[in-house]
């Protein structure tokens, strides 16, 4: 087998995530490794690989965690072919409005782990659509973030766009925009008791992954610039994953999943 | 230089956490390592250990890198005795009562890095003591829990407790014990907009880090158990960390930080 990995391919790891990956992209399994004791739950996967001249492998569990680099593979891994990420036009955005989807926006992550926990958050909070703002310059739409996100990416659709002020501005018709914001740079405190009311329009929220936090232009487009009250001092911010799930869990509270 | 560690020590990593450790707790550090360009911000630390007969070394990138195991050291690393942890007795809760402090409990966390990232969320959000329930048997009160927390630890008291049913019992007059739940387990909805009134008894959280959840009879005691409504299905539930910070960004949310 194969074991040299390029950059076109992550790691899906864990039984739940594997069968996950199966259920929703069976064609983007590449080769499946697994220690002996989930042979039996496997037999689906191993015959489609099978089927499509693909490999898989029964390995000791000192190997997989050679392979992975990480102990906590829950004893299987399938290297597989990243998720799509499409480009959306102008009807995809009056779509999602149609139908009330709401979307989060990430820009900046410097850390792929806090983008995977984000991910895995979003999809457990109801949310069905990301959109990267320029992927390729996060450098971190990466195996530790798929890893982070524990399968929970094989349940979003996952967009390319560019400057989030732009897009702001662009569709404030369609949705409204909120920006979460490190506390400390002049955004509202959030209130738990009073939600955002926007009749028509759902929410586009933003979330920006460094530390410096999102660009002044963007927070001058935004309609809400949001923070969670807290310790400002030293290096005691909020963490993106943490600050996006808290908006996300308020945001979709009134929302039937 | 001895780089040899045993459990009795942990890293501290990155400038803003070691000047903490610093402020803070100044004889708990053994000996310190930085690449040359801190070495201005690090003049005072420097003094104090070579005072104190303690090491200090100025390494290369590559060295830090290998030391920590990690690369996001930030070019510091101080190996330190970790925070002490304390046993609590009645008086200290009814002190606690009075000075409104809420405590966060943490049990069964099978995760170091989930640990550590409540950790620093909790510091964030204005919160003073943990409890750790059978910090032992957690055996994760450890290295990657301390990385995860980014230095918050050294601005949280912690304490030991034994089983969270009998201190939901005992301190049920001073104390609202509220546990948060993974969905699914029978808990109600957080309603955002509906804080809890308990006037003169601060809060108890309770966030349990394992799959499984918190144990019926913790459960039974307990006078809230609050669930986020979201997925269900597959590994979709949300991880303790970010539970735990949603439902203490909430409970904060009306405190003076």
């Amino acid at each position: 087998m194969n074991k040299s990995k390029t950059r076109y391919e992550i790691y899906t790891f864990g039984l739940k995530s594997v069968l996950g990956l199966f259920e929703k992209r069976p064609e983007a399994i590449r080769y499946l490794v697994f220690v002996e004791e989930l042979s039996p739950k496997l037999g689906a996967i191993c015959s489609f690989l099978a089927k499509n001249k693909k490999a898989y492998k029964q390995l000791s569990n000192n190997e997989l965690n050679e392979m992975a680099g990480y102990k906590e593979h829950g004893g299987v891994i399938a290297v597989a072919v990243p998720p799509s990420v499409r480009k959306p036009n102008y009807a995809d955005f009056t779509r999602w409005q149609t139908e009330r989807s709401p979307l989060l926006m990430l820009e900046s992550f410097t850390s792929g782990r806090a983008l995977g926990s984000l991910l895995q958050a979003a999809h457990s909070l109801g949310m069905k659509r990301v959109l990267l703002v320029h992927p390729k310059d996060q450098a971190h739409f990466s195996d530790e973030a798929f890893l982070s996100a524990e399968g929970a990416h094989e349940h979003l659709e996952f967009y390319e766009v560019e400057a989030a002020s732009s897009l702001f501005k662009k569709l404030k018709d369609k949705y409204i925009s909120i920006v979460g914001a490190p506390s400390g740079i002049g955004g509202r405190n959030l209130n738990f008791a009073k939600p955002i009311n926007a009749p028509g329009r759902p929410f586009m929220l933003l979330i920006n992954g460094s530390e410096a936090g999102p660009a002044s232009r963007t927070l001058g487009q935004a309609e809400y610039v949001i923070q969670i009250p807290g310790i400002t001092q030293g290096n005691a911010q909020l963490k993106p994953d943490i600050l996006g799930s808290i908006l996300l869990a308020w945001l979709q509270s009134r929302r039937k999943l």
